[in-house]
């Protein structure tokens, strides 16, 4: 098997940019971070018809109902063994309520209180039970005006992994990621890496003498990322990636879907994205909250796995097959609520091109 | 489970329209057809240059190599036990050498050239040797302007379908059918139907008091088609379909040519119509002739298999999942020579509307 | 890619040896079969309790129910169009009821019935409705005791191919074959070739200078098989295959049975046949009776597909991957009932030995 | 959905047994382990021929050749961006050479020189460039007699992952882990997890008043296992896991082996582990080494994930479809090398039973 080749893709040597990188990659090289992230542990989003955000979600897709009160539908993936990784609040518009990271131990909470505090940043703390199955949380609001929770207790909950006759829809595994829109995506990954120990897999940078980072992937469990960045009006929602074991389950949730009559519902895919190698789809549900289908991407254990560095105008790394992405991915997100009072955070316009030349 | 559902989407209850379906689809009950056709054999391509033709064929999709000429590449899939499938023969610019069928007997074979003459077609004998592996066969020009050809004997080749350790690429199986712009679709409907002895599987029809048959899917041997007839300037090919055995063939194939920076090969697809149920992924070669690869259509081995019927303006007919075909795909199609003389048969425009008003 | 091998496993090269092939096999060369047998319609297998039947058909399985009667069960893949494709009967004892083949049309019912009487075989006809769905039907005893129907009218009833919301299970999609246990392999080969116009896809015989048929696959639709015959006790029913799309369909169905504690209804597989091609699984339901999960054959439309020879002690013909096959599932079977009375048919032994030397 | 379940399988909620999990799963809790390690980064096996070796690992079941020594050759899988996870060493019989692990920093490298020689276990230097593309790394046997290297530096190699037009065969991405057969499990669980700070997934007990590890799945990378240990005449290794992407990954290596008259290499599976939930096959190298190709397990990244515990006769433990393993599996192992002098370290007998009583 030759390993030659003209036109490799990404350039996997490059010295890697992000400023930060040495710092946030090396993980313990230096300073470690003031408080220990895990991973992406749940995102609550605001539904506006808890019935129909059910409908969408348990019955056409397979999530797993583990409980519902008045006002939130607490959803898991057949692999996961806590009591929720999605959240869907009643509310009078869709949007983003919050996005929570798992930390490794209760001090970690009052490290992350503090570092917070120390920033001036908005800080509040959630009782045990306000959400449901969880211990005390802190939430705060980051420096790019994203809603971030933090949390270590966490109901554990029947994991259905080899509960094979239980799965439905498109077989949900597991939360693996957010993807959000940043105004300013250098400034969010160096504190990112920087500030919380984050790792980067793979970014994108833009053209000239002097290149900026255009997205990110970043990560703290050792796969391509609990969290991506991308240039765009912010701060806003992407979308949440879940993931699925294999394509044939994104398949089926195309066939599903169409067959429900939920086309509408198929935004984006299925496709392979360049980046992270993901097979990809992407679905609005009912209230336009987007959700992403994903696997196929890989582990980033080694420490000093170096980031790929992507071109922004290298036309396959949103879309390996050539395949053009939909005006609404680039420009349609979900809002996200002020951790203070729920009202929406204003959005703030991006320095940088909103979206690649290669991209009519 | 249920099986209600308001907006099912072909109707599968109303009468057949083709109005030549009743003799057509009998196969037995009234006249026989004047001879008996088998299935679609293979197709003779023009390519303008075989090795370039051979990149794209065999190392990338894995067609497996019979025989090599001067001037022509002999082709097979991996099931298929018989000399090619496909012949790919060298030209000054790519298009159609024709289409050639299977017939039952040689008996078939001095059949159809009495049918041919009868109805003053071009009619010449090919004799055996002149395409490798191949009895001697009757090329004519179909009314519609085709260049057929029906052949009875020909050469078996090693079949391949167990010897996995030579699979390649795309896992391409056998040749499954053809796909042809015609002017008139309802005339070649009925004439294929009531004098050719085809059944028809599926076939979408224009609204109105006097609905006309748009597209139309034939069959010989017992599954969806061997011969797709659709609406638009003709006569042209629009694609040769082979068939592979999984969805996940088909992904492998955007994989493998978007790996070798034949992006551009990708012209639509993977995705799922609603007609035929397909999964399809369309590819044009280096000369830009359009093959599909295809999987997951159906059996129509009963005599009272009753076509099914779509809207033109269904959306969910060309495209199950809702993803718009590129311009290209209903503009661009092969022309196809004169059988006497190898010249291209001229075009004529096509009777109705080129595409559905659901395409933009 | 090289087509040389030293140890291909079947020959293909080989005459075909079924005494009765060259007549069975031409299908038009020399008589036609007194009738027209389409392919296998449906199976009627006896059940204990119906309740529990459905509980492993349909709930776990994915089978679609389209009626149920005090005492029959009447089941359908997502594929078919048609009322049933499997009848469960209460009875007080697992058995075949009967296997029933669709003709063509309503006088070949009437050309059956004379060729059964010409024979002196026990006759019945089963008037419209009796069973649900279909039209006036004639049964037979065949001439190796097999209980077998003919029927042309049955009811429609709503194709769920493209209702991927309703998918459950394993997916199957339609009834494939049903493979029998018969003491005289050669006899019932001739007789099905010569006599009704099945031909033959595949074969294995036994060594020797003498050597004799000791299983056939046999087929009226054009994939490998609508009937297998194999040397054993008989008359038996061995197992009823269903059709499956995918690989994946099957290994879902290990890992559900598995999940919902019916671990023993695995009795083999999933693993690939030498012969066929398939990929299957062994089921056994909760009487015993065996169905097989089946995908990955290919089709046979060729009228001069010569049959594919296996040597009875090729270790690859049954079991490509090379595992054990478990001895019941050469010991164990269902019985069949008489068309008179419902009775069970006495057994005799086999004429040749009961499985291969490379068994143990 | 309804979590309801009489019988399941392993017992999520039972009280971690094993003794020195508080500790080991701690993970930063109490001591931290002495160096840390990543992950398994290779192994290096014995083999008699090269050639013979090559054509099974890179021509049939598709591993990437980085380089070949008079003695060596290295390989890799798609997904690695490093030299090699497999060395093959001509040696004049099987068995392991050694077994490596990635640390995190040179530094970690001295400290696991300083722990083992404070052990009094044998240690030595193997200087940068022997194993080629490795920087220095430390040999040592393991309290267990297992030969284990730590390396921290490795040369890059390019990761193919996205070069999808040189997959071949199963497409192995990367290594997973080794499996090793220990006489006295307990304590090696007990003295990997507290000493070396892997944390455990799951495990096997014995029954009794007194249970015993019987076996144990050990990770440092959050999957479920680095290294797996099996109560088994010891030390011995039992086999590698390479991941692999997909199901079909698994059977499409069946299928080449099996044409290519390798059947022999089949020992067991296709199946499911209940274990680990991983999609198996076991095959044995032309030497009779053993690999396992792997796939469909989960994440371990939570600090809180407990173990999961199996007792050693539920029989969906070790094969959740109810498929006996053979004798050889349970029988057959590589003998290892000491570190000091290459010759093989002598066994020892296993304390417990060596298998469970569903096995016979």
């Amino acid at each position: 098997m030759s390993d030659e080749r003209a036109d490799s893709g990404p350039d996997e040597r490059r010295d890697a940019r992000p400023t930060a990188e040495a710092a946030g990659a090396g993980g313990g090289v230096g300073g470690r971070p003031p408080f220990d992230i895990v991973r992406v542990g749940h995102v609550e989003l605001r539904v506006t018809d808890l019935d129909r955000a059910r409908a969408f979600y348990v019955d056409l897709l397979g999530f797993v109902e583990t409980e519902r009160t008045q006002e939130v539908l607490y959803l898991r993936g057949l692999e996961e063994r806590f009591h929720h990784s999605l959240a869907l609040r009643r509310a009078e518009s869709p949007g983003l309520g919050h996005i929570a990271f798992r930390v490794r131990s209760a001090d970690d909470l009052a490290r992350a209180e503090a570092f917070f505090r120390r920033l001036g940043r908005p800080v509040r703390w959630v009782e045990a039970g306000a959400e449901a199955g969880q211990g005390r949380a802190l939430r705060a609001q980051d420096p790019f005006g994203f809603p971030v929770e933090f949390f270590c207790e966490i109901d554990e909950a029947e994991r259905l992994l080899q509960r094979f006759d239980a799965y439905r829809g498109a077989f949900p595994m597991r939360i693996d990621h957010v993807n959000l829109f940043v105004p300013d995506v250098q400034a969010a990954h160096d504190w990112y890496t920087a500030e919380l120990g984050f790792r980067c897999s793979e970014y994108t940078e833009t053209a000239g003498a002097q290149p900026r980072v255009w997205a990110s992937w970043l990560f703290r469990k050792p796969n391509v990322h609990d969290v991506a960045l991308m240039n765009g009006a912010g701060p806003r929602l992407h979308h949440v990636g879940f993931w699925v074991a294999d394509t044939a389950s994104v398949l089926r949730a195309c066939d599903i879907l169409a067959a429900a009559g939920r086309v509408a519902a198929l935004e984006r895919g299925p496709g392979r994205h360049g980046i992270s190698n993901a097979f990809f789809l992407y679905l609005r549900d009912p209230d336009g909250n987007r959700i992403e289908l994903y696997t196929g991407d890989y582990l980033t254990a080694d420490p000093d796995f170096r980031p790929i560095r992507w071109s922004l105008d290298d036309p396959r790394r949103q879309t390996f097959w050539g395949h053009a992405a939909p005006p609404s991915w680039f420009e349609e997100a979900s809002p996200v609520e002020d951790v203070r009072d729920g009202s929406f955070v204003p959005l703030s316009e991006p320095l940088l091109q909103d979206r690649p030349h290669t991209v009519t």
